[in-house]
Formats: structure tokens, sequence, C-alpha cells
């Protein structure tokens, strides 16, 4: 049972906001809920780039209700024209009386603007109710804006003993059905998959996103020092989504053509043989990919986390212990000295899926 | 909110019996509660072994209230003479009405002659109620009492990618308080401890139970194929609890009568170069060690595992990732070539402890 109060629309609101995860693109999710005499009269939620933001369907559904409502936002009204005109500006000419936000905007052209100018028109504002779930909702939103670089969430599916297939390379199969599918929500919910080019070369991948119900194929990035990358590979030539390799300024400028020419981009990220990781995520950032859930195998992965660019991570383990000091770990670097220097994950979630396991949390060092 | 009935009783003579584990060396742990005209009227609890069982206990205290009483037992009374006269006579001479019993003994010396016993003189005898929580609660005394070789439950607490120190041998520090405690009440839990000779020439630890109330110690058990055990060791000398050195028949036997000189005793498991696991198994069986909790590094962990010794797997992880293909693992063996032939662990649990996480489960093979 829950009683009625302002978060009790809030959570309402996030919960609009959060199924709408993935099709914002470098956009956060936002959802509005607008309250009148004790009834709700208009919901919106943000639901693609470029078109109308939470508020906007929440007043159109309101209509004339909108006047002495009162708003409940779940991040802070926009006081700029960006692709759309400022909500801040229609919360004041609708009327609405008291405006409830759970987290400020941290986007430098918002920051507290939408706010000021709603008090400053005499309408009421809160700020904070359920702020830390509405902060974590726009996680990746939040990073992308401040950095410029994109959220990495770095999933592996490995046996209890942190190994993706045994010594002779038999991967079938580690995950259950339940982790699977969260593993393609989650490709729904980034706007990018990053894998090696070990995968490709072992699986030809499609590394779409395949679900009970549609969803959207995040675009494909291989990371390529060499351009290995066979041009019949289904990322190259199945057309399912857009693909990006990354790769560096000494690969073939022959090899990199035919992969253009095929409707793939070649990010070449600095001049030695190895990519230029840092470089990759900035070039990636520009080409507005807000978000990427790391797939890679084990190496690829512990370069991503040792160097920092990791944000997130999600370990599904199944109830299997291989053994073999040859299998392939989830996650392999060079490793540090002192345990005192591990890397450690902050806001530990654990979660039980049938036989696996999920755990998550977010990573910083020593 | 619970309702009353019988598994309300029962349940109480689990809790009962669950709070003496470790206590019973190679008997079972058991419960009983004395129930008549909606009142309890006697508590008992088997608490050692030689001593009374739970059935006598809770009839000592219900006096003349038993005559007429329903009993609630954890496990089917006893009929035999052992240590102390048969159980099923005694509720049979005090007029109990009815006996409602969880689980019936695999012990093949009562296996259900003791409810034969109590029914044959006209006593109502209910079997299975929390069957399924009595039958784990006793599962090492079960597996002893089966197979004469000891329980063996494997603890390891690892970083995330399963490592116990970093390349350099540091491990300071991995589990936190609340994962250390568990393992000290494991370790009260558990008749044996069981280490390979590297723990104790690299940490010469006392593998006693630290807790914050007195807990009770385990036999220390070390394996040492060529007793390289110091003669200073704190396990050799500080008697805090018996200690027994696992090794072959290769095995220096100076050194040997200098260990036994100490007050330790030296099983000898085989005539190659390795102990013989199967040989050590059945020889601390014959020393009556029931159960083991096997805390040892990777190697010894992993040979337990892959020769089926192992009935129950307890990882502690940290949320950390130290990284490092020459960092140490917990559980180390040369691995199955296929996937689908890992040991698997059937019943998975998981729980948080702050930001420790720990799944337990039972291996099988394939």
């Amino acid at each position: 049972m829950e009683v009625m109060n302002d978060a009790f629309y809030m959570r309402l609101a996030l919960q609009m906001a959060e199924r709408a995860l993935g099709q914002t693109g470098i956009n956060p999710v936002v959802g509005c809920v607008v309250v009148k005499d004790g009834r709700i009269v208009g919901l919106g939620t943000h639901l693609q780039r470029g078109t109308g933001h939470a508020e906007v369907h929440a007043l159109n559904m309101a209509g004339a209700e909108a006047a002495g409502s009162t708003a409940y936002v779940t991040l802070e009204p926009c006081s700029h024209y960006g692709k759309t005109p400022p909500c801040s500006e229609r919360l004041v000419r609708e009327g609405v009386a008291r405006v409830v936000v759970a987290c400020t905007d941290p986007n430098p052209q918002v920051a507290g603007k939408g706010i000021a100018l709603l008090r400053s028109h005499g309408i009421e504002v809160e700020v904070g109710v359920l702020e830390a779930e509405a902060l974590k909702l726009n996680e990746k939103f939040f990073k992308f804006i401040m950095t410029k670089q994109p959220f990495v969430t770095l999933k592996t599916a490995s046996t209890l003993d942190g190994k993706v297939a045994s010594k002779t390379g038999d991967s079938k199969w580690i995950s259950n059905e339940a982790a699977r599918e969260i593993v393609h929500t989650l490709r729904h919910q980034h706007q990018g998959i990053m894998v090696g080019i070990g995968t490709v070369l072992a699986d030809d991948p499609s590394l779409t996103t395949r679900l009970p119900v549609p969803g959207l194929h995040p675009t494909r990035i291989v990371v390529d020092s060499q351009l290995r990358i066979p041009l019949d590979a289904k990322l190259l030539v199945d057309g399912a989504a857009p693909t990006v390799i990354v790769t560096t300024d000494l690969a073939d400028a022959e090899k990199a053509k035919a992969i253009e020419a095929l409707g793939a981009k070649v990010l070449r990220c600095g001049s030695s043989e190895r990519v230029d990781l840092d470089l990759a995520m900035t070039q990636l950032g520009e080409l507005e990919i807000g978000s990427i859930l790391l797939e890679g195998g084990g190496v690829l992965n512990g370069s991503m986390l040792e160097a920092g660019f990791v944000d997130k991570v999600v370990l599904f383990f199944a109830p299997k212990i291989i053994g073999g000091l040859a299998s392939p770990g989830n996650i392999v670097f060079e490793g540090f000295e002192r345990m005192s220097d591990a890397i450690t994950l902050d806001e530990i979630t654990v979660e039980q899926l049938g036989d696996n396991v999920c755990i998550t949390g977010y990573p910083k060092r020593g």
C-alpha cells in the first residue's frame, strides 16, 4: 500500500520515463504527471529526440485543466530553445500553480535556470522528491552531458570462476534464458554495443536486440586496430544497424575504404599499434553515441576497465565451475600489485535470476 | 503473522535444533516441542553426543503433562540402545498421544523403526511436516551416516574475478567483517577445518573460531604430502584444538614422529606422491570427523572439487576486481574441455552482506 503524496505521483512519472529508456538517444528520459483537485489530468513522456518533451505532452492532455494544477516532472524543465521551445515557459503560460521536480539538470544550458524562471513567475517549486531514483535513471545522460564521452556499461556472462569458455573454447551454454533476455534489454537501452575484433572473427555476431517484443538495435562498434574484419562479416553486410569500426592511423587505407563502401564508419584513434581508447570515447561521443554496452572479450573488457572508461559493471554468473588456467576469463588485464589498489564496485546490487546471479556496481579505483 | 498448526510448532523445534549446529559432533541436531491442550509444556534439544536426546529433555520438562500430549520432533525418534536408551520407548511410556516427525532417519539402525514402534503402541504418527528444512538442517549428518566420509563445505573468499590475492601475493583485505563473521560461524558448525600446507607456510594460521561470543574450534586438518609443516607452527604448538596432518606413506618417519610428539595425529593416505584424497576422507571419517570446512588454497580446493569430495560450496565475493593472470585463484584445477561438463551448483542461494555477496550451492558434475 502506498500513501498518496508527492512521491506517489513522482513514482508514476519515473515509471513512465523508465520504460522509454533507450528510445531518446542522447536525450534524458523524462516523465511528467499533471494533477488537479485530486485527479490526474495529464501524463507525458519524452519519446524521441527532437520531439515534444514530457511536460508538453502532459499539458496537451490536461488542456484547460492545467491552470492551477501541480506538475510532477522527473527532471528540471528546460529553459532554453533547443530542438523544441522551453518547457518552463509553457508551464508558466498554462498557469500551472506548483511544480515538483525530482532532480535538477546538470546540462549547463539548463542548470537551475528552468526552476528560477518558474519561481520568477510565482510558481511554487519543490525540488528533490525521489531525487536518487531520478539521478540513477538518467545516469547515462548525466555522464555524457558532462564529459561528452559515452557512459559505458561493462557486461559479462561467466561461470562462477569467471570463465567465458572452457580451455578448448567451448562456451555452450553459460547464461540462462532470463539472463540473456536482460542482456538484450540492456542492448535496447544503450546507443552503442562494443566488442573486440576477436569476437567478430570467432562468432560473426549480429549484435542486434532480440526480445519477445521488438527492441531498438544499438550501433555496433568493433575495436579492430588492424582492420582484420572480414568484408562479409554480418556487421558490415546485414544492414540491421549502423556499424563503426574503431582502428588506428596505421591501419590499411584500402581496407578502410572497402569497409566504408559497405556503409560502416571507420574511426582512426591514435597512431600507435593499439587503439587509443580515450580518443575512441571522444570520437564516439562526437557521433552522438552517449552510451555503450561493452560486451568485449576479456582483454578489451580489462583494458577499458583498467583505463577508467567503464562507468557501470553488470556481471552475470552461471552456477558453473569450469576450471582451467587457460580458459578465457571475463575480465583480463595486467592487474594491480596491491589488493588496496583493486578496482572496487560501489553501490553493489545482487539479483538472482533462476539459477543465474547478476551483480551490478559502479567501479572506482582503489 | 503465522497460523497455529503443526508447522508452527515444528518450526520452533527446527529453530532450537539449528542453534545447536556444531555442538553435537557426528550426531544430528534435533529439536522437540511437546504441546498439550493449546500450551507448550516441554522443549528439548540434543546438546552433545552421549547426552540426552531432544525428546528426553522435552519430556522431562513436561513431566506429567506428557500424557496425552503431541510431541513435535525434527528427526524420527530413535529405537535402538546407543549411548542413551531409545526415545521411542520413552514416548510410549510417557503416554504421548501423537508424534509429528519432520523427517525419517537414514541411519540404518533407526530407519523407520522408531515410527513403527510408536504406531505399534497406538500412537498417531505424522511424518513430513517441514521435511525439506529438516533434511537440509542435518545434511552433514545424513552424508556421514550414509557414507562414513565427512560432509565437505568448500568456502572461498575472493574478488569478483575469483582471485584470493594480487599477483604479488597481497591479500589485505578481501572480505568484509560480516563475511568474516559468517566464516567463523561456519567453523563452529563443522568438526574439521582443512587447509593445504601452502596456507600454513604462508600464514601460520591458528584456524580457530573467533566470534563476538565463544565458539567451538574445529579439528585442524593440514594436507601436507611431504610433511613440510614447521615444528613450531601454531597448529602444532598452540594447543587450541586437535590437529591432524594428512600425508602419504612416502613422508619422512622421523618428522612424523616429531609431529606426533607434539600431540598432533599423522594420517598416511596412499603411497603416491600426492595425498590420496579418498583415503583421507575415509580415515578422517574413522576419526569421527563428520564434517569439514575446506578453506584451502586454490589448488587444494580445485582438487577436492574435481575429485567429487565437495558437498557444498560457499563463495564470498568482495566487490573488487584485481586482475592479473598470475594472481592466485580461489578454485584452481585442470578444467573441463566442454562447458556442458562443468561442475554445476544446484539450489543456488544468494545473499548480500553489505558490499559482499555470498553464493551457495551444491555441486554436481555436468
